[in-house]
């Protein structure tokens, strides 16, 4: 395990073919990292994580492609907690934290700086934006899009699927959610799929979207309906 | 390792005694196998699963039994996901999936062609179907019992215990949810102990269910109330 | 590995510098216990378990400082299971059960016998009572205190950050949830920032919790309003 430049391995590390991990990294104990991947330099991997795993296919699945997937990527500097799982063709920025035991699936971009929460799972084909904030235990589901500067707190779920994995038309119709730039989520939130939370929208704790959010304002409630405007002071623009 | 036939291991496994495993399986790395486990053929298990982990016996626990529990199965063609935890006296049929940091626990099976999402925790004591799909992060507790076709989606919480943990009266109540042929639930929703989900019932995103759901009607809401007929065209018998 | 008295190791473990595991203990394949963790007597430790982990500090945080953190501490008789983190300065009492796959967080302090349920997070500068239950997949943010003989449901949502991640002003405001002695909580309840359920108070299942819970009161319902009195016969003192 000498053929890096001053990286650092734990105990019982597996490497897979053609990998590589730049200078000063650090990889903690039952490390694995699967063929293709590429980490960056300082990178810290914790214990017991997975890096490159390889789709599953399932006899019952909706997903289930064969895929032509790229090595996984992970940028400099960035911070891999422990007993994470990240699949072959998902790419980390820079400066990026994936928490413990969080799960960031194929086909799957995180912008620089942003914080994946613990527990956290993005599933395959969404985008992440940079300085965005997904806080523990969070759900993303398959072909979501959150922008950059956004804030999802934790144990939010989301959707994408209106007909309920029932009827072949779903194949469809499948949606996941838009988050765009600021846009922020409170604890415990629903959103459904297709869902579009504008520019700086806001969904209150506990709520259930079933429409979009427009820019600027305020959802709550069970189905969550128009509340308020964010105060100017919490616009993005007041806080970048 | 080299017991079986044609089998493939990932490093570092731990392989407990009077185990099998069938043909052509691909185990990963970190994998513990535990004692009197039996694995089909054609099963792949992915890195830093625990197969056939023995019951933990809490000072404080309800259900804190001694059990004498078979040895953990896993039916032909399934696929384990990665850091998975499967309790010994688990079965789990043929062609399966239980996705990554899934836990099923003693004393439950699991149908044939079912798909366990990624986070889910199925508890002691339950069936589950064939057929059926319990998506990411869903909870089933224990004493639960889910049919064949249903579809349980993402981040669903069910509980058993209508006492709160308080009063020794509530040893004789708890009661899993059921769910019956064909039964659906939408992401978010919260069952309540006992509960039944009749044929074709199906609870909408984000509700609150208090009653039981009689075949083929939707309910909806906080608490959750009669909303509808499920449509013709996405019941399971025209779905088959 | 032989310095320990009497205590059974798995395969694979990786132990750090300056531990100490009490006699009888079990520990299981692939255990990392990272430096200065003090593990007592007749400890088990299951597979793929992490004690002692040390803190990650992202370039985007709200919680990174540097901290001097004592080494984890377990205390005798105590269980922990199957890919646990545990991180270093948690301090866990005796008879504690931790279920698989939970987390818990630094400076965070477990009593004793208490339940921490499968998939639970604390997060870090929490303080948990004695005898006190929170069941699986419940997650308790940063800075929050639970009493003694209390029932925390499963899947129930904490929060900390009234402001949502934006705006300096919220550093200011950080505030966990309180429990009090005897205080339960409903499946998949929401407790917003701040709030205090004071001794014997009690939120229904789903409830979303937006103002203090008086001693010996049900709330129930979003936003949960006065529902009833705590019957007598489920008061605490009349539980002992």
């Amino acid at each position: 395990m000498s053929e890096f430049e001053n990286v650092v391995f734990g105990n019982n590390c597996s490497l897979g073919k053609n990998i590589n991990i730049g200078k000063n990294s650090v990889i903690g104990n039952n490390v694995v990292i699967h063929e293709d991947s590429v980490i960056g330099e300082n990178v810290r991997i914790d214990d017991n994580t997975v890096i490159g795993k390889t789709l599953m296919k399932a006899a019952n699945s909706a997903m289930a492609k064969d895929l032509e997937l790229e090595g996984t990527k992970i940028g400099d500097n960035s911070i891999i907690g422990t007993a994470v799982v990240i699949y072959r063709g998902a790419s980390i920025g820079k400066k990026v934290l994936v928490a413990d035991q969080a799960a960031i699936q194929f086909k799957t971009s995180i912008g620089d700086f942003t914080i994946i929460g613990r527990g956290v799972l993005i599933e395959s084909n969404c985008t992440i934006g940079t300085k965005t904030k997904i806080e523990s235990n969070t759900y993303i589901t398959a072909l979501s899009h959150i922008g950059d500067h956004c804030f999802i707190a934790p144990c939010v779920a989301t959707s994408n699927d209106n007909y309920a994995g029932r009827d072949k038309e779903r194949f469809n119709h499948f949606k996941g959610v838009t988050v765009k730039n600021g846009g922020r989520i409170g604890v415990h939130a629903t959103i459904l799929p297709g869902i579009i939370i504008n520019e700086d929208g806001m969904v209150a704790a506990g709520a259930l979207v079933t429409k979009d959010v427009p820019s600027g304002k305020v959802v709550a409630g069970v189905p969550a309906k128009l509340f308020g405007d964010v105060p100017e002071n919490q616009l993005l623009k007041n806080n970048l």
